[in-house]
């Protein structure tokens, strides 16, 4: 399978030019709203329109399970991955109360998850080429033909998703031990050593974190990852929802579709398709500072600010799933405001005070 | 009228071990969450029961004018107060957006504006003892009674709301040249000095922002206002709305209804609040972070970390409506979501890997 760099069309200016404008007509100081206007800018610019809307909202949350996980990298035993993807479709994890709080929709993949799924899996959607993959500590997490296929994977569903209507798609994800490939690809995309980029998860003890630090230097010494090939780097330090993520951001960036990113794992696939493609960062919007010690470089790569601070930790796209209510308020406040001339509210002073 | 210190009784301790414990139960790493746990249980603490609920939100927008516009510290022209009230009883301006977006109820109060407001004022709510303050270059912004009878009247609206079912209260305002009494307080309440805690306002140009700078420090010199008399601070060099959104949130804290603070104007007057009874500060949450110079300091002062960071500038109790999302995502999450035992969820490793 050939590399693909995705065809990712600009940013519409002439729409942004037109959003622009209408943000210096509403009643408020120009700049008042802060980050808001510029959301609503950009997705003028993603959409083509001066009045964007961003009523079709879907998180897609990516399920798999990682061979590093018997290096003892994380506080919950690897069949949790399997058991949470059936409360996702049983309804009761946090990102089905968030998806359903945000009236988005939820979509759960089996991007290679290595138990069985307890329960009716029928809504569940399964691209998986393997059941978890190898071990980075002792080899790559994958072939490059496996990481091209999940690639592939993300971005038919991302197509999908925008042929459904979708305005906006959140990367989500779940896998015992998926924080420790995250800090590795974290740390070959930024150059910084791995124990400034790798956090606690979902939250091993002191030990535990020593040894994880040791797993993500280890495996990269082991696999040699070029960040000028960025499938490469998927591939072999990856995980399959990790590549599943880039191929989705690619995907609806390649069909003018925004992406909601969420915390480090997301924004570490985030990584993997600006290496691809460095125009997929037009349609990503970063929603939170995740507690994890490496997401705050990642973002920082990337170019972006996010818009919530909460210190959460817990992926899933549960951070993007609250971000798109800041981004449906930006959308809200551009379309409904009044101007200054339908509401007859003088402007600044002609001095400029 | 002899100065109220306000009965504010402490959180529920009992109902918040239950809240924390329910959060231990919930599908998720515990303190995954991050800041939504703290947020749920807290209001757990507020309401006295183990399952709070935020459903009745109400946004309440006081409006005055002040004296010190003379001095030129505005980009825009008083008048402007007046039409911006008329702008929010039309439904036009960026609260009447955020407030329907969180199904928020808002209600408008003329606290002292000096314009005639234009336009159908039936829905009005006019507590105003002054058409606008003084000049606080020149003397105090108004007299102690005054400035008790506008923390009355706050108190007196929080009442009504929480007799209403009002569960949690937004407080927010408009004045143009409101930022400059706030950076007054701020300043007094910090103990930092004018030219770190005042901004730009609207947007003053470079000699504006100098001359706005100088007019708080002679504010400060002329009044000599005393930390130590939080009443006396905000007759000094306060605002009727100012004193007003003080005294809504000790009365909202004082009936058990959480407070939701907005940027740098609403949180002066929680520093005027806390002064008064610091007690008020368990039922008050920082929601954003405003561009402000001074926001900062006085979220220090209070020991508080807003949730969103959006460089808003704009007042109304905009980022305080944005806050309330989060603030029911955090409640439903916590209501909502399946515990490990009902998800058939394994718990972390025994040996807490």
């Amino acid at each position: 399978m050939p590399d693909r760099r995705f065809d990712i069309p600009p940013l519409d200016e002439v729409a942004m030019a037109a959003a622009r404008a209408r943000q210096a007509s509403l009643t408020k100081p120009l700049g008042a709203l802060g980050v808001l206007e510029d959301i609503a800018c950009r997705l003028a610019g993603i959409q083509g329109t001066a009045r964007p809307s961003i009523s079709r909202k879907y998180v897609v949350v990516a399920a798999a399970d990682h061979g590093v996980a018997a290096e003892g990298v994380s506080a919950y035993p690897p069949e949790v991955t399997a058991q949470m993807l059936a409360n996702f479709l049983n309804g009761g994890a946090a990102i089905n109360v968030l998806a359903r709080f945000a009236g988005a929709e939820l979509l759960v993949v089996d991007a290679g998850v290595a138990s069985d799924v307890p329960g009716d899996t029928a809504a569940l959607r399964r691209v998986a080429v393997r059941r978890g993959t190898s071990n980075i500590v002792t080899g790559p997490a994958m072939t490059r033909s496996e990481a091209q296929a999940m690639i592939e994977a993300g971005a038919g569903i991302a197509r999908e998703l925008a042929d459904a209507g979708a305005q906006v798609i959140a990367t989500g994800e779940m896998g015992i031990g998926n924080t420790t490939p995250a800090a590795a690809i974290t740390s070959v995309f930024t150059g910084r050593p791995p124990e400034l980029v790798t956090g606690r998860g979902t939250g091993v003890d002191e030990a535990g974190y020593a040894r994880k630090v040791d797993v993500v230097r280890r495996a990269i010494e082991r696999n040699r990852p070029d960040p000028e090939d960025p499938i490469g780097v998927l591939a072999a330090v990856g995980g399959f929802e990790i590549a599943f993520m880039a191929g989705l951001a690619l995907g609806a960036a390649e069909r003018r579709v925004a992406v909601a990113l969420d915390g480090f794992i997301s924004t570490a696939a985030a990584l993997g398709a600006n290496g691809i493609n460095p125009a997929v960062r037009d349609y990503a919007f970063a929603t939170h500072r995740s507690a994890e010690a490496g997401h705050a470089a990642a973002l920082e790569r990337l170019g972006m600010r996010p818009m919530l601070e909460l210190d959460m930790r817990l992926g899933e796209g549960s951070g993007a799933a609250l971000g798109f209510q800041v981004m449906e308020a930006a959308v809200r406040l551009h379309n409904e405001m009044a101007t200054f001339e339908e509401a007859a509210v003088s402007q600044r002073s002609p001095e400029g005070r």
